[in-house]
């Protein structure tokens, strides 16, 4: 049996992710394809209790070294437990958020610096890399529309953060496409939903063509 | 202001380190030095929450690098938040376990190897290391029989594991004493409890000359 395909959708927020990762879930089953869509940080009941302490700290908050080490503990757990397991009995893995949300919010936007961040993941997770990863990229005004309403509504620790921020984590995630074309490809995710979905199905073709 | 001294008492399971530790205290507070008795992992609400995952797994358990990123990330808060500012305002701390239990029980028993902790320590506490660590060290024989009434009460995630491992944890505590003997002083922890205390307060004795 040949191993999985492994397939991460990164982005800021309100770039639609979590909409986008089900939809492709949803469309590679129906080719016959056994999925399993899971998102970071959590993913298994270890990673799960990680993301409750990142997204509501205890104390008063976490400093950027803390929050990468628990970033990187919870994608070891997930990594180990669930992801690499479903790659190896030959399933795709959906995931929604991986090693380059690590990369762009504490490497980057953070200012921990990128090598730190992927030193973590060689240890954590032995350096495990998507098949592909899809960067979800929309104009920033349309996002912080969208973060605006999701704002009023009640966000968490880091979702609550500067616009400045956000900008900073958007330019790493393209830094990131652009320095390695061979695992990423950037989506337009400005438009409606199924527009963006057809994009994404774009994206992941070659890989569909390869398996 | 001066800054305070930073001791840590390190060792294996039973070995009093606890009790040892609050004994250090209350003798350092008698001749009027303020000290902080802190205890690892935790000492700050979010590495005590910390501390619940590490002994209480949520799921099947933490493997070896999950564990010491969870260590590494609750003693970056514990350093952050409580050690430094302590040791700034001029206090001494005086804690329980601290980077050494790290090295020891994931590093070197549970072969993560010590570069990779140290480096975690590196990224998380900027590297920050005791003034004097006092490593208890008592025949194992008598540790077993401790640690065998502590089991029947029944005991955590750490405290479970086989007598080999706790034999390796030892030996690594006393390699780490002969390789750094400007640092490390190792404790005979045979005896009555007054009788390691007096070597404890033989082991502090220059640190409070110099001060």
């Amino acid at each position: 049996m040949s191993r999985g395909r492994f397939i991460t959708l990164e982005g800021g927020e309100g770039m639609g992710k979590s909409t986008q990762a089900k939809l492709l879930a949803d469309a590679l089953k129906a080719k016959g394809i056994p999925v399993d869509l899971t998102r970071e940080p959590g993913g298994t009941p270890g990673s799960e209790a990680i993301r409750a302490l990142l997204l509501h700290p205890p104390g008063e908050g976490w400093d950027r070294e803390a929050e990468a080490l628990l970033f990187a503990a919870a994608r070891s757990d997930h990594v180990a437990r669930r992801i690499r397991p479903e790659l190896e009995s030959g399933n795709w893995v959906v995931c929604d958020r991986f090693i380059d949300s690590s990369r762009a919010y504490q490497g980057i936007a953070g200012g921990l610096g990128d090598k730190h961040i992927l030193a973590l993941h060689d240890l954590g997770s032995h350096g495990l890399l998507p098949d592909l990863t899809i960067v979800i990229d929309a104009p920033l005004q349309d996002v912080s529309n969208r973060l605006a309403i999701r704002d009023a509504a009640g966000s968490d620790a880091i979702g609550r953060r500067a616009n400045e921020y956000h900008a900073s984590v958007n330019a790493a995630f393209l830094a990131f496409a652009k320095a390695d074309p061979k695992r990423f490809q950037v989506v337009d995710g400005a438009g409606e939903i199924d527009e963006v979905q057809a994009r994404v199905m774009q994206a992941v073709a070659p890989l569909l063509e390869s398996s």
